[in-house]
C-alpha cells in the first residue's frame, strides 16, 4: 500500500514541476514560492522545470517527452503537475499526459480531499475522494470500425482485483483515521455487474485481508450508486467521509464534491504509488482565464501541502494548510472565482506572511 | 427521429403498466388514477398490469418475463415503468429488466426535463436532459477471466454513428423549439477520443445533414466534459438548456440536475422511441421507504404526462402538469421528501382535484 514515506531519511529534496497548460502555469509557480518559504522544515530543495501538455504538443508533436518522464523517475522524489489543456477538435496523435504520468509512474491513488473552511458553506462538507487512477476507461484501448450502419467505436473498461484491492487498502487505511471512520464504495453495478461487480467485492473484501489484523473493524461501510451518490453528494454531502471510487466515477464525483466547497480552485489532490507522489490542483487549465493573473493559486499550494505530507513532512504540510485556510477565512484577498477581486500574485503574497 | 404520434389517429388507448420494485408499486397505480380523472381528453383507455423486477427475478428467476415484453410489443400503444431494486449482492442470471426494455423496444431516447417549479429555488433550473438509451457501457458486453496477478474484468463501451446521430437529432429538435435554443454535448473526449469523439463529432455534425435544411441554424451549441458539466450544474444550472449525453452520463447528470430542483421525486422522463414510448419516473425503488404509503407520486403522474404529451395529447397533458405545478406551489400537500408530511394518496387526492 502507498504509505506516508519517512522524511528523515533523505538529505535533500527534488520536486519536478510540470506547470503544463493555461493557469497550470500561474499556479505551479505559486506552489513552489509557497514550498520555498517553508525554509528549514525541509531539507535542501531543488526544481526541476519540466516539459508537458497540449501546447506543447501543438510545437513539438508529442504531449509528454521521454525526458519528462525520466527526470520524473531518476531525479526527483516528488512532483508537482498544473493542468492540462483539453484540445477543441479531435487531434490526431495526442493523448493526455496526466493521464500517461499516472500510469507511467504508476500513481494508482489519486486522493482528493473536499473540506468546506470558511464555515459559511451548509451543509459543512469534509470527505475525501479516493479515487482508482490506473485503469477503467483511462486504459485508452479504444478502436473505431466501420459497420453497414456508420462507425462503430468501443472502448475497453478495464477493472482488476489487484488495483481495486490496493485502492480498497488506501481507502480503509485512510478511513480508519480519520474521526467518522465511514467508507462509501461508488459503483454502477446494477448495469456493470462483471465490472463494477469486481470492484465492489474486491473492496468490501480489503478488511478480511490476513495483514489487515481486525484493523478496519471500526470503519463502517455503505454502498452508492454513482448516479445516487452525485444526488446525494448535492443533497445531503455530511453523509460522506471516505468515498472509494473507479477511475472515471471518481472524476465526477471529486468535481461534484469541489463544487459544495465554493470553488474547483481550492481543491487539491495527490496522486501516489508506492514510491512516488505527485500534487495536482483538481481544476483543469482554464484557458478562458489563463494569462490574466487571476487563478486561484490555494488548490496548487494545498496540493503541494498534501504531497509534502505524504512525504512526511507534517510540520510544513501543516504551515501551508494553516496559512491558506487562514487567508481563506478572513476573505480579504481572493481571486474572483471565490468572488474577490485580488491577483495571484496578491493571494500567494498573503498565503506567504502567514507561513 | 422519435415524433409525437398523431392522437387523432388512435381509437383507443392501451398503456402498460410495469409497477416492478419498491415505490413503483405505490407510485404507477397514482399515475392510473391521474390518467383516468383525464375522461374524454383520451380516447378510450385500457391498463394491462405487467410483471417484471427484481422481486420478481427472486420468485421466478427471470426479471423480464418474455411475456411483458410481447404484450408491450403487440398490444400497447405505451407503457408506464416504476422503478427496479438493485441486488445488495451479486445475483447470478440477473439482469435489469428497465435496461433489457430499452433495448428490446429500441426506446433510444431518454428524454428527462428538470425544472423548478416553487420559484424560490435560486438559482432556478429550466433543463432538458437528452439521453442514449441503448448503448454506452449499458450494453452489458462483460467478461470475467484470471490472470497471473488474480481477476481482471473488461466491460465494452459501444459508441455508434447511428445511436449518437439519431440522440444528436432529438436532441436538436428539441432545443430549436425552446426559447433558449441552446443545446450543450456532453462528452469525456480528452480521455475517451475515440468513442466520444465520435459522440461529439456526429451530434455536432446533425444540423449540416440534408434533411435538416437549416431548421438548426439559430441553436447554438457548447460543450463541456462531462466532469466540469457536473461541477457547473451545481454551480450555475442556468447556463444549460437542453443537454445531450451517452447513456452513462446522462444517469448521471439527470440525477445531478434532479438534485437541484428539490427531489427525485419531482423529476420525470420518458424513454422514446420511434413508435413506442415508455414513462418512468426518474428515482428509484426507495426500498427505504417502501411500503410506508409516503412515496412521492408527482413524477410518475409527470412521466404520464410526458407520455401522453409524446403520443399527441397535449390537452390531457397539460392538465396532469398544471395539477401537479399548482399542488406543489401551493405546498399544503406534499411528501416528506418535499418537507411535506402527506401520504401518497393524499398527494393523489390533491392532484386529482386540480384535474
Ligand atoms: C484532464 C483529465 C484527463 C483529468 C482526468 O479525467 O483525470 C482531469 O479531469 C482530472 O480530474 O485530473
Ligand atoms: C436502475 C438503473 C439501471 C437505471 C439506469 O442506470 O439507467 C436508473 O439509474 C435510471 O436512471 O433509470
Amino acid at each position: 500500500a502507498v504509505r506516508s514515506m519517512s522524511a528523515t531519511a533523505r538529505k535533500s529534496l527534488t520536486i519536478g514541476l510540470i506547470p503544463a497548460d493555461g493557469i497550470g502555469r500561474e499556479v505551479i509557480p505559486a506552489a513552489k514560492q509557497a514550498i520555498l518559504a517553508l525554509g528549514s522544515d525541509l531539507p535542501k530543495t531543488e526544481f526541476v522545470e519540466l516539459l508537458a501538455g497540449f501546447e506543447y504538443f501543438k510545437r513539438t508533436g508529442t504531449a509528454l517527452p521521454d525526458e519528462t518522464v525520466e527526470i520524473l523517475k531518476y531525479d526527483c522524489d516528488c512532483a508537482l503537475f498544473g493542468a492540462v489543456s483539453s484540445p477543441s477538435k479531435k487531434v490526431v496523435g495526442y493523448s493526455s499526459p496526466i493521464v500517461a504520468l499516472r500510469k507511467e509512474l504508476d500513481l494508482y491513488a489519486n486522493i482528493r480531499p473536499v473540506i468546506s473552511v470558511r464555515g459559511n458553506e451548509k451543509p459543512s462538507v469534509d470527505l475525501v475522494v479516493v479515487r482508482e487512477n490506473t485503469e477503467c476507461l483511462y486504459i485508452k484501448q479504444e478502436e473505431l470500425t466501420v459497420g453497414p450502419n456508420g462507425k462503430e467505436a468501443r472502448a475497453t473498461r478495464l477493472i482488476t482485483e489487484r488495483a481495486s484491492r490496493r485502492i480498497g487498502q488506501i481507502a480503509f487505511e485512510l478511513a480508519s483515521k480519520r474521526p467518522r471512520k465511514h467508507l462509501t464504495v461508488i459503483h454502477k453495478s446494477n448495469v456493470l455487474s462483471v465490472t463494477d461487480g469486481l470492484f465492489r467485492e474486491t473492496v468490501r473484501a480489503v478488511p478480511l485481508l490476513p495483514e489487515v489484523n481486525g484493523r478496519y473493524n471500526d470503519v463502517t461501510v455503505m454502498e452508492q450508486l454513482v448516479d445516487s451518490a452525485v444526488y446525494r453528494l448535492f443533497r445531503e454531502p455530511q453523509i460522506f467521509d471516505v468515498m472509494v471510487a473507479p477511475n472515471l466515477y471518481g472524476d465526477i464525483i471529486s468535481d461534484a464534491a469541489a463544487a459544495l466547497v465554493g470553488s474547483l480552485g481550492l481543491v487539491p489532490s495527490i496522486n501516489a504509488g508506492d514510491d512516488f507522489v505527485m500534487g495536482e490542483p483538481v481544476h483543469g487549465s482554464a484557458p478562458d482565464i489563463a494569462g490574466q493573473s487571476i487563478a486561484n493559486p490555494l488548490a496548487s499550494i494545498r496540493s503541494a501541502a498534501l504531497m509534502l505530507r505524504h512525504l512526511g513532512y507534517t510540520k510544513g504540510a501543516d504551515r501551508l494548510d494553516i496559512a491558506v485556510d487562514q487567508v481563506i477565512r478572513e476573505g480579504q484577498v481572493l481571486t474572483p472565482d471565490l468572488g474577490g477581486k485580488s491577483k495571484t500574485e496578491e493571494v500567494v503574497e498573503a498565503v506567504l506572511k502567514k507561513i
